[in-house]
C-alpha cells in the first residue's frame, strides 16, 4: 500500500530499492553509486555512552541492562558502553553487561591512551572505541598533543588491544575542523597497524552533507578498513549526514535512541530507521525489527525523563495524521500519494482528520464510510457529503473540534436524509 | 569567543563566511562554490499556511496577526497563509492581515486555477502561490490531470495573476517523484511566462541532500527566476535538505515554527537558524532578528499546545549544556571547541554540568570559581578540587545529583579547608 512497496515495479539497478518510487525517467534511479554502503550498513548504538552525556541521564544497572537487550533485541549490531575509567559503577556495569551474552557486541569508549585501553580490555568488551581530538581547537584547548605524539601514542594502544584480540577502532573528534592531511595521514597509518574501523566525528555538529560527502569519499580511497561515523545534531543535520555518509562509503553509524547526547544530542536510532525504511527498504526490514522501535523510545524517554517529541519522525504523535483536504483525498485513494513510509512497517496506523477548516470532502466521505452511514437511506450523493463537510468547516472556523463533535455533525445530518429524520423534520 | 567569530582568519574565498571554523588546508574552504546562495537566501515563512495543517492547529485571527507580526518583525521577508478559499475566516483573515501592512511580504497558497487565483487576489496578497501535483501518484490519484492540462491552466493563470500586479509562483508537489523531463518543460515554460519563482516540494519528505543537489542544479539551468524549496520532515532530512538546496542555487526556503505541518511537518524555523547561523554567520545575523526565536516557539508552541522538543536545535533545554569531562574541560577554556553556534547570538547561555559520574575536575574548577571558592585559603591546589571532585562522582554513581548537591560537596570541602573548618576538625 505504501511508497516501500512499489520497488518491484522499478527498472534494475545496482540498488533496486534504494530510489523507491522514483519513476524510470528521474536521474537518481539510474544513478550508479559504487561507493554507496546504503544496503549493508551497521549501526553502532551509542544510548548507554553518547546518551549517558546527555543533561537528564543517570542510568543504574538495571536501565543499561534492559536497554542493552532491547536494543541487541531490536537488531543494532554493537553496542556502545561509558568509559570503565569515568567511575566504580561504569567499570563494573561494563564488565557486567560484557557477561550477559547478548547478541549485540559491546563495546566501550576510552581516550586514547594505554591505561584507559588495559581498563577496558580487563570489562571482557568485543571491542575498545579509542578517541581522540586532532582538530587544532583541541589540540589547544583540551590535551594539547602534537600530532606526531597523537600517532605513536595510537599505534602503541591499538597493538595492544590487537594482542588481546579485541576489536579496535580509532576515531579523530572534530575531524570536520581538522587538518584534512594530518587526518589522512594518521588514518593511513592506523589502518595499516589493522584497526578495524576508524572513525569520523562531527563533534560540534557543524558539517553539512556535501563536507560529509567529501570527507568520507576521500577516506574511503585511503583506508582499507571500516568508516564509521558520528554526527552531532546542533544544526538539525544528522540524518542528512548519516545517510550521506553512507552513501559516500561509510559503513557504520552512531545511533543514541531519540538522538540523546552532548548538548541536543546525535543521530537519533528512531529517525535513522525512518530514512533507511526509505533507502533500503529491503535490508533495514530484513536487519532490524522495527515494530520495536515505539517500546524502546518510550523505555528510554521515561528513564531520563523526556516527553517525545511532537515531530519525532515515525513515533512523534501526529507522524501519520493528514489533515489538509487536497491531502486527505489522496491518501484515501492510495497511502503512498502522501507517505513514503507505510506506517504499518512499524506496528502503527494513519489518521485522517476531519476536524478543521482545512478538511476537504473526500475526507469526510471516507469517515462517513468508516461510520457505515452510506449507501441506500444514508449519504447517496456527492452532493450530500459536500453539504455536511460545510457544516463542519463552518464550525471549525469557529473552535476546535475533537473528532466527535464531526461525527455527531455527520450523525445529525444523516439522522435527517433517513426516514426518520424526514418524519421529524415534516413534524417540525 | 564562539566557532563562528573565527572567519576573520580565513583565507579570501567567494563567500567568506560559509565555511566557518575549517582550517586553509581543508578542502571545503577552498571550494569555489559558484551556484550557492547561502549568503543571500529568504526565508517564505508559511506557519499560517503549512502550519495550519498541523494536526493540534487552530488559529484565531488574534494568533494569525499575532504569529504574521512576529514573524514579520523577526525578518522573514514573507509569509505565507492558507488558501482563502478554504473557509470563510480563512478568507476575512487573509484579508485583515493583507491591510496590516507589515514589513514582510503576504502571501497565500492556492490550488492552480482560476477561481482560487481571483478569491486570492481578492485578498489583497502580494503574492500568490500556486501549486499542483505533478507526480504519477498525484496525478492519477489526486487530481486526475494531465500534463498538457496543468501546463495549460497554469499558463493561464499565471498570466491574469500577473495582470494584476501581483507576484506569482508556480510550484510543483511531490516534485521529487515526478518525471524529470515532465517538470523540467513545465517549470520552462512558467518561467517564460514570467513567474517570480519556481517551486519544487518533498511532499512527501524522502529526498536525500544529494537527490536535492541534483535536482535543484540542473533546475537551475534550466529558468532564469528565483527557485523556492519546500521540505517536508518525514526522514529527518528537512534541515540538511534545505541548506543542500541553497548550495545548487535555490533562492527561498519554505519554513514553519518548530517545523509544524502536515504529519511530522516541514524545515523548522529555528534549526534552519541554526543551520545558516554556521554556514552564513554575518548574513542570518545581519538580516535575522536571532534573540527573537525563542519567544516566537515558545508563542507557537503554546497556541498549539505542545512542548518544544527537549533535542531542539539552539532552544531545546540542553542545546548548550555540556556534561561529559573531557568536554567540559575543553569548553572553559575555548568555548568554540564544542561550541559551532554561540548561543549569546540567540540570547542564550551555556552551562557546564558538573553533576553526573562523567564530570571531570576541570569543570569542578569551573564551578569553584563561579562560586569564588577558589584563591588563597580555599581551593588553591589542583590535587584539592581532583578529591572533591572524586567525591561528586562517587555520590553521582549512586543517584542522580543536582546542582546543589555538588555545590553542598563542595562547601563542605572548602569548609574544612579554611580555617574555620580546620578548628571544627579538632575540636571533633
Amino acid at each position: 500500500m505504501c511508497g516501500t512497496d512499489n520497488d518491484s515495479a522499478e527498472a534494475p539497478a545496482p540498488h533496486p530499492a534504494s530510489r523507491a518510487n522514483l519513476p524510470s525517467s528521474s536521474p537518481y534511479s539510474q544513478v550508479q553509486d559504487y561507493l554507496s554502503n546504503t544496503q549493508r550498513y551497521q549501526i553502532i548504538e551509542s544510548t548507554l555512552r553518547e546518551g549517558e552525556q546527555f543533561a537528564n541521564a543517570f542510568f543504574t544497572r538495571e536501565h543499561k541492562v534492559k536497554i542493552a537487550t532491547m536494543l541487541s533485541e531490536f537488531g543494532c549490531q554493537y553496542i556502545e558502553l561509558t568509559s570503565p575509567v569515568s567511575s566504580q559503577a561504569s567499570y563494573d556495569d561494563c564488565k557486567y553487561i560484557c557477561s550477559l551474552g547478548l547478541k549485540a557486541k559491546i563495546l566501550t569508549h576510552v581516550r586514547c591512551n594505554m591505561e584507559d585501553a588495559k581498563r577496558a580490555v580487563e570489562c571482557g568488551v568485543d571491542g575498545v572505541d579509542l578517541v581522540i581530538g586532532t582538530s587544532s581547537f583541541l589540540r589547544e584547548y583540551s590535551h594539547g598533543k602534537s600530532m606526531a605524539m597523537i600517532k605513536q601514542t595510537a599505534l602503541e594502544v591499538i597493538e595492544y588491544v590487537k594482542s588481546k584480540g579485541v576489536e579496535v577502532r580509532f576515531s579523530s573528534e572534530d575531524s570536520f575542523r581538522s587538518d584534512l592531511v594530518d587526518i589522512l595521514a594518521l588514518y593511513q597509518a592506523v589502518d595499516k597497524a589493522g584497526v578495524n574501523r576508524v572513525g569520523i566525528a562531527d563533534t560540534v555538529g557543524g558539517a553539512t552533507p556535501r563536507m560529509v560527502y567529501d570527507l568520507v569519499r576521500t577516506l574511503r580511497g585511503v583506508v582499507g578498513c571500516d568508516i564509521e561515523c558520528h554526527f552531532h545534531d546542533d544544526t538539525g543535520c544528522s540524518v542528512a549526514n548519516a545517510v550521506t555518509a553512507l552513501e559516500g562509503g561509510a559503513t557504520h553509524v552512531d545511533t543514541s535512541v531519540l538522538g540523546i547526547g552532548e548538548r541536543n544530542g546525535i543521530t537519533p536510532l528512531g529517525a535513522l530507521m525512518a530514512r533507511m525504511v526509505v533507502s533500503a527498504p529491503e535490508y533495514t526490514k530484513a536487519t532490524f525489527d522495527l515494530p520495536r522501535l515505539k517500546d524502546i523510545e518510550e523505555y528510554v524517554a521515561s528513564v531520563v525523563e523526556i516527553n517525545i517529541p511532537f515531530n519525532n519522525p515515525v513515533t512523534g504523535f501526529c507522524a501519520f495524521t493528514h489533515k489538509a483536504g487536497i491531502h486527505a483525498k489522496a491518501i484515501l485513494a492510495n497511502p503512498s500519494t502522501y507517505e513514503i513510509i507505510d506506517p504499518a512497517l512499524f506496528g502503527l496506523t494513519r489518521y485522517v482528520n476531519i476536524t478543521s477548516r482545512i478538511t476537504g470532502w473526500n475526507a469526510v466521505k471516507g469517515r462517513i464510510t468508516q461510520l457505515g452511514l452510506d449507501g441506500p437511506g444514508g449519504f447517496e450523493t456527492d452532493d450530500q457529503i459536500k453539504e455536511v463537510t460545510a457544516k463542519i468547516k463552518q464550525l471549525a472556523d469557529i473552535r476546535p473540534l475533537a473528532i466527535d463533535d464531526a461525527d455527531s455533525i455527520i450523525h445529525a445530518y444523516h439522522l435527517q436524509l433517513t426516514g426518520n429524520g424526514k418524519q421529524q423534520e415534516t413534524a417540525a
